[in-house]
């Protein structure tokens, strides 16, 4: 086991948050958790007022001063758990959901307060051999969006630049479209990460074909359990949209239900994508596998071709190797009966003639059988 | 490995359409698109107008003049943004379903929009081991159908016949009849490769008892691979005729409900032939993983019997080829116990028929453990 | 692979009918089809008349004549496309309903048409190492039952015995009763298949403990391929008796749903065999495959025993075979460090002790660490 | 294959009952079946009254005389048709209920007819390493209720203690509460076999870690092959009993309905027990066939380290035990080129050292490769 | 198998309680339960009474005397029949229910009795290698709880904390709310178990890629069992919640089911990181079980190759050892076609090279064929 594995950087164990028997709504922040960086877009369809920084006043001014418009204000580092709480209260927030917020480890899901709802997605991403796992969560209330967000990534570049630039329904739809503009930018994601997976698989494939080797257990295992990761995120995803589309959401007006509905699709399409890579992916690894059997064969083949072969013939040299003598060395006794055939002028050719046949024969034997053809 | 295989033809990765956080709706027409080819079918009970080209203006005529005609216009190739946005406003079509036309990758559904509705299929054909897995789009608004076609391939060439020569209900049915011809012919095109794939699958048994070898392995995979697809393909036709037939449509009759019933019956069979096939794979696919261990332990039976049956004959003749000399050349002290056998008179003798023996009890022990028999 | 293997005889591939995109409710007779046998049976509780032939003009007239009585035509046989057409019209049946009876690859089902219903059954018999799989389908209309089947065989004799006997509710209890009771009898024929296949079973089961070949494994093989036939002909039955039984169906009266009722639970408890039954054949395959590798380690053991014991004793032999010379016969210097051992008066019995030695250490080594065990 | 295997003891195919295309409700009695023994006990608040005998006379007479009684009626063997006909006649039974009483292999299920209700469940025991799977029914009518057993065994002795002891509900709460006693004292008797199971799967796992051999794999399939007729026979159980929960039944009173959903947990828990425990069968064979594996690894270590070992060197003693000569006897010309180390003074202590050095170094080099250490 | 294995120390028999047939509701003390000690906390929203104790009495005292405050009764151990009955009586709690509280190995389950409600959890705990699943009941009625638990370990320790300290809703909100809160964590406390096992899973994984031997396949065996064992616990716990949450249970405030909803989520949760955990085990198996094959195609190339090399040329050094003689001792006539390569001046020499070439060319063939690659 010379070469050295690419190990698999998905560690399974994931981060603890809270001490057992604790009071619901605790707000733990994790160690590593980013500071806060807050970032407010207040817009209608003629303006975007957009203030940046980590601290939460110029915020809130700017949301008392412009009541007509929307916001989104995007929260980018969990870190800080008394702004957490000052937003909690400032909007009302049940304690529950701010530990949701901060506890990065939930499954996709959707709550409906009446007021307000909430919503949280996974962002999973895969860059350099390294799946990085990331909660996303919206609170939405009247006409505010708060984004959450694990770290700095610019996830939701293309939605700033779209509100930017005023184009389509997103200054117009309200928070809820946002909401969908953003889960369906992660959406697109997973679409693009699932391409770049099937690239993978048509390379293993390849090389399946061409040159078999170990590593295409390996790479097969490896996105044989990113598939493992992404399933677990995105089927609770189609519920969640599911539910934002049944259900009788006062904040979600049909028109953006519409575009749910689109969401809706595509969420089926991965999942059905990620089972097909599955199927593939167990495909594959069987065709490795009885690659291995076969080579297996081919091997036993060989060494049992070369035994048969050489066994024999070397019983033979080694008879004609004994030492029975012809006479007592020592009473000079002729013994005509030991080995005569040492004594016959052409013995030895008759021998080697011998070894030939046998070695044809065995030859010709094996090759009736079938050994040399491939199984 | 020096046969080269026949590698699988079927890419894992498809194309992609659109960017991450896009806005929904646009439309991104795909580097290879075809350009478009329009065909016009404006007909009633006594006759068939049909108007071609690749220009949307004499269409648009021929629509207006034909006001009380039914009308069929056959889009092939989505290559033109310009065209589709023409016919989306021209139609009043969502945004959405525009999007779904020209992103060839959908899944088989069904969306109405009460005053019209959309369907899609996927159109898998099999031809010189290359699978083409193309997506039709059907839009079907008061007594106009219009369906879209990625390729120019003459897949409704028998539904145009039946509307020429005005038999059946083809001609005054409605265009949801029509969609449902060209789906039933769709499914047609299904059973008719699964049929394909049977003969495959009889042939591959064939080998399998007569002539076994590694491509067994390869051409199972290969069917297995196409049922992976196959299957992903018709369980949401099923859910589509499904709901198709349960939900009210108005735009589907009860006449036009009878035969989509049945179409849902061919469905149905298509998923049973599709998951019999998958099973009998994997059945022969186990008998083959079973004969390559059967093999292998053929091999090392051939190879342990011989090596059991030389190894001590082979050791014997060792032993008398030793040189224990019965003299000290130097000394010329006499040695009479180094090796006596070898100036016995009948020495080489009785050690042929003592290695004869050997053998022959050896073969006799093996026989009574049934090696010679097969496992 | 010198023995011959008995090879499925179930083909994979079926027939087909039909082109494809052609109109729906196209009657198209297979080219080996056989030519109709009618057989009509009018009756009321005191007699039974009785008309065969294979013309229909007799039968209508029959019809005609006996329009107090209850009727059973039996049309064996589907190779005549302009009877069944007349039959179509006659008893005004809708045109989906004529193709599914000559397109005999239906799944069993069960359609309602408001004046009449329609049902198809599988008729799965074995004999001779042959599975047939043929099509059965029922009419029901009035007073009158049409029972259609592909071959001249007489499955339904003891129905015909029963009701020329006129003994039970067959003559009184309405044309769906005698439906029912077809049907019943074709789920005995299941019973009777699934007792043969368990005999089949527990046979293999004595040879897997007894004597196992490889037999094993194609007989398993066999009846895992019959299993996956018979379970996709049971599940829709089911569903079918279900269908019947639980709408509202004017022509099923409550007295023949009791009935209905009995003949769901025996297609349930069709099912729960089968599925027993390929749980059991799974089992016997693992424990085959468990055997070979076992075989497989035995004689592994067995190789690696003889070639531990006779390699070094082998190689012992060979070091005295060497000739070191003890003095140079050209110069008669003499080499007192070239192999003193074979000079000395008992080098070799001290050799021969050595190596009994040797061998029983290895013995005793192997049985220690349990090699004469088995695995 | 010297030792000899336990055969399984679980014959798969079953008795077969009537013949094809037969009248329902038929009673064919099996050829084996035992003849009846009946007890009735009559019983209110204050006394029992216990009648014997295999007569039906006497029992009708005690019934009419105690009518104000409750009547629990106990047929042990079923092996007379004119007393299951005329039992069928006075208590006005169904056909088909009789039928289903003597065709021992139902499934569990439960029937309602208005005025009485009927409901099979299976016995099965394992005893001496024999499974034995029977069938006991139970019909309610009014304040009777009669079991039906295949044959004599005491299984109901419990509830006939209690009856007597007047212990509890059960000279109170009706006959079906005594349905329930019944039902409850089968599913005691699956812990209790589960409970041995379990112990018997602790065995194994104990042989598998302590002393693994093959019987494990027969053993574990045993103990498989078991689950698959518990869980067959368990699962309808459980629809049984919830559709006597659910549906509304006049005989079944509410407060043996609380008792009824105790039954139904209990049946829950057999079935998450016959569950686990297949689960964890399946990780035995798992386990022991990754022994096997790991078996074979380690004895082919050892055949290839001698084999590597002992041919180079068995090789060097053979180049030296060549008889190229020195000087040719006939014509005596001396040749030096061959073979000179044989008559240099230290050839053989300088080859004797080279073999040592060879193999010591062979022995390092595999044990870097660490083929010392176990997989 | 010399390294003794770390057996699995889950037992898969369970304690057995009650005799077949016996009445319902009986009470069985199991014979290693341990005395009961009793621990009563009344509380309001202003203070906390504590009362420890083994006796009832005092206990009796106490809830009699502070009939507006609420109570907690803690059961730590159920070896005191006497005292279960007690209880039983003087809150007059169902038969059945005290019979699921001593039999300690109910699912996890949910019993709504109108005036009191009743629910068990199983508490599985990890601990030295051991893993104990214990059981606790909850019983809830107008304003007192009682936990009954099995043993004396201080789960609730951190509840009794912020019960003391009045911290949250504990004080004020309810029995129900303090069921909820030690129901949450017992889910802790799986979550806790969940990490733990993940951390396994971390590092068997690592030892996987860097240093594999079978101690891997133990304990992904061992995990797997675990998850097995927990699967079966908290799969009943989903829908346990679940009915909690959907009935309408007075005694279960809207304001515990906003927390009861959280518990829901959690354990759908933990469900979700068994499955995944499930998975990730399964496919560390079969790198493993790959890894295995692996290794055997290795050791058998190195075998294979060995013998190749050395069997021909063992074989020619063989041939030059036979003793055919170019003389006749006796008739002194000359054999000159007898092995004239011995007397050849350079035989030797060019004997040697002869091998030589041949080992080359071999090595070369198979570096060709690619063995010295890895598969």
């Amino acid at each position: 086991m010379a070469k050295k594995i690419n190990k698999l950087k998905i560690k399974v164990s994931s981060k603890k948050y809270g001490n057992v028997g604790e009071s619901p709504g605790m707000i733990h922040i994790a160690d590593d958790a980013m500071k806060p960086v807050l970032r407010l877009f207040s817009y209608n369809q003629d303006e975007v007022q957009q203030s940046n920084g980590d601290d939460f006043a110029p915020i809130l001014h700017q949301l008392d001063h412009c009541k007509k418009h929307m916001h989104w204000l995007q929260v980018n580092g969990l870190g800080d758990k008394r702004l957490i709480e000052t937003i909690g209260e400032h909007f009302g927030v049940n304690k529950l959901v701010l530990e949701d917020i901060v506890n990065t480890r939930q499954r996709p899901k959707f709550d409906d307060y009446d007021t307000y709802f909430f919503a949280t997605s996974r962002l999973i991403t895969y860059q350099d051999n390294e799946i990085s796992n990331c909660q996303v969560s919206f609170f939405v209330k009247d006409n505010l969006i708060i984004s959450f967000q694990e770290d700095y990534s610019d996830t939701f570049a293309m939605i700033i630049k779209r509100l930017m630039s005023g184009k389509g329904l997103i200054r117009t739809a309200g928070p809820a479209y946002l909401c969908y503009a953003m889960m369906d930018t992660i959406f697109d994601m997973y679409f693009s990460m699932l391409n770049n997976l099937g690239d993978k698989l048509d390379d293993i494939e390849d090389r399946l074909y061409d040159n078999p080797d170990r590593s295409i257990m390996y790479d097969s295992q490896k996105i044989k359990r990113t598939m493992i990761l992404l399933r677990r995120a995105i089927w609770p995803e189609r519920d969640k949209v599911n539910e934002m589309l049944r259900e009788d959401i006062t904040l979600i007006s049909s028109e953006v239900k519409v575009f749910l509905r689109d969401a809706y699709d595509h969420c089926i399409q991965i999942i059905d994508m990620i089972e097909s890579y599955q199927e593939i992916t167990s495909s594959i690894i069987d065709v490795y596998l009885s690659l291995i059997s076969n080579r297996m064969n081919e091997i036993m083949k060989v060494l049992t071709l070369i035994s048969v072969i050489f066994m024999p013939i070397t019983f033979i040299v080694g008879v004609f190797g004994m030492n029975f003598a012809r006479q007592d060395p020592i009473t000079n006794k002729v013994l005509p009966d030991n080995m005569p055939e040492l004594y016959s002028p052409h013995g030895y050719t008759y021998c080697l003639i011998a070894m030939c046949v046998i070695t044809v024969a065995q030859v010709l034997f094996f090759w009736k059988k079938g050994w040399f053809s491939k199984l």
